[in-house]
């Protein structure tokens, strides 16, 4: 057999919650990165039309790529063609497709851990090596310059995540630059998950784009776009790799769905619906950072951005799998276990996801505060 | 850099067409084996009634799953449960978690030249060996079980396509049972390829599970079910590859797309309209294979199936690329070049895909008549 694939856990309480809500129980779901809004709706009046006027076939739309090259533009102050975005069927795609046409079977790439559990499970299943990197409070859980430079030998490749799943935590622009530099050095390819950019509470996140313009960044319409259920997603690279990323992706996925491609030019130009949503998960955020140090949650990292909240729960338990199936059986709120994100110390953490309503997150709280009262190791 | 992958060939040609239609010019598309029909009418009424009522996240449909399953006991007599389905988007990822899951790095994959040209792309991209079978006339296009019984060392897997791409032949029952003897025998683990079941002329196309239960079955909606443009396909194993290979779509993929889960639902039970289809194709089949003969096309494989012919032009070219970009500009008729489905031999064939209008396969046969009488080595 080929690469040991790690399973999702949080799926695994996701379906425990959903037989407790087909038996009747009230329950919250906060235990995956999934905004409970749908695509804005001028996205969906746009379906409505195509789906009465176009047959619709393969598709790749130039305008999209376009219009995605004057959002860099826009948002970070970065030049990059149309030619250098490979539209894809989400972000997991595109990280295939990365891995697959930048490195070379047993390649070293470096990554935080904790970190999104798909990293190091496409890693291995494109044969390449994973070299986690244990990150903790001390660098708001996100790997450095430092940990680059101190890695011998230094590995082909890095993937880069601000704002990080499962903590939420944004690299500054120092840091990035930092990075930056001894990745040159080295010869190390960035690849940067910029998937939760447009969700940030403190100061917007910077792409890595516009500190080293060889980076490969990876972005989806799933999180900021509020489509996740529209499969879309992009890689942009520099002209070369973003060609060689086409023929891969030509070969492994052919186009991404058509309709998604239609609505999300029109979500790129309707953005007021989107940053309403922002404002919800700013509020979710403050209530919770607000409740939980009376739950005893206080070693928590800074939830710059996305939507999670990563906490150490290692005053209460060494099984944070057995401690969420517990927490959901008695409160109905459905979490994700640390050990998704990190195999190591994952066992002392978990993972709240605020993509949910306000009055939710109001609820969750009046759940969680009796029930964390009653807990002890 | 890791797998050397070959580009598609038709899209060059697909790109110039659209460059001729956008100068003016009356283009016919027969390059890509694309339904020119859209989604069934059900289908796209469901899909407007979901857009208005439901947000939609991530989606796995069971009830897609199960219907799918009632389709394997209804159109082959077979037994199969929802669990031994993954969704994916499209066949083409369906392939890569096939190969991902069921095999090791370095083991060799055995698939029949010529053949679509992302077999042999991906089998390199996931870091297989492709062990391509030199098919011709006189086994049909198709490899055999003597082709597999004779392979030193025996090959890990193999990919049988039936009806193939791009010759539309079907493999007779007698020699699936052949073949499965030999897989047995050399244990060969089989992906069979079915994306063109549904769509045949002769006789319908067995399934390889009628013969060997541990097959790895891919297909999708884009083909018979005309949902090209909804990126829906599945991978069907035996239950403990299912498994693994659904470990693999969790984190290479996520779900597919959601509303395309709903409709592809509606199309199974709403196929009238789809075989409506199957008459338009048998129809402009007929047109092309009475028409072909005076064009001096002599040597076809017999397109059993799919909409597809693959006809041998050795008499007037040894470069199929060129010979379809000088039909393209002096026609206005897009066909692909043998060159994408053999790297070898087919510079002496292309391919036309059949997949129009009858109109539009009239009008080709008008414009093709003058343009092959003038044609000369």
């Amino acid at each position: 057999m080929s690469a040991q694939i790690d399973p999702f856990y949080a799926i695994g309480i996701s379906k425990i919650a959903h037989q407790l809500k087909a038996e009747g129980r009230s329950i919250i779901h906060m235990e995956f990165g999934q905004p409970s809004t749908g695509a804005p709706q001028a996205a969906i009046a746009r379906a409505h039309d195509i789906l009465d006027t176009d047959g619709m076939g393969y598709f790749d739309s130039v305008p999209l790529k376009t219009r995605l090259a004057q959002h860099y533009l826009d948002s970070y102050g970065v030049q990059v063609s149309a030619e250098q975005f490979v539209l894809t069927c989400g972000a997991s795609p595109a990280l295939v497709l990365a891995l697959s046409s930048a490195f070379s079977p047993g390649d070293r790439i470096a990554l935080a851990r904790p970190g999104y559990v798909a990293y190091r499970n496409v890693i291995k299943a494109v044969n390449l090596v994973p070299v986690e990197i244990a990150c903790d409070a001390t660098t708001r859980f996100q790997l450095t310059a430092m940990h680059l430079a101190e890695l011998i030998p230094a590995p082909a490749g890095v993937i880069i995540a601000s704002p990080a799943n499962p903590t939420g935590t944004i690299i500054e622009a120092d840091e990035l630059a930092a990075i930056t530099v001894v990745c040159r050095e080295r010869g190390i390819q960035i690849i940067s998950d910029e998937i939760y950019h447009g969700l940030s509470y403190t100061s917007p996140a910077r792409s890595m784009l516009e500190f080293e313009p060889n980076a490969i960044v990876i972005n989806s319409f799933s999180k900021f776009f509020s489509m996740v259920a529209w499969r879309l997603g992009w890689l942009l690279a520099p002209p070369k790799l973003a060609e060689r990323a086409a023929a891969f992706a030509s070969n492994m996925y052919l186009t991404p769905p058509t309709l998604s491609q239609h609505m999300a030019l029109v979500a790129l130009n309707n953005q007021d619906e989107l940053h309403e949503h922002v404002k919800v998960y700013t509020e979710n955020r403050r209530l919770l950072l607000n409740a939980l140090p009376a739950l005893g949650l206080t070693a928590i990292a800074p939830p710059d951005g996305a939507f999670y909240i990563y906490a150490n729960i290692g005053h209460l338990t060494d099984n944070s799998l057995q401690f969420c199936e517990k927490l959901l059986r008695e409160t109905g709120v459905a979490t994700a276990p640390g050990i998704d994100f990190d195999p190591v110390d994952g066992r002392h953490f978990f993972r709240i996801s605020f993509a949910v309503s306000t009055p939710q997150v109001v609820e969750a709280i009046e759940r969680l505060q009796p029930w964390f009262a009653a807990q002890t190791r």
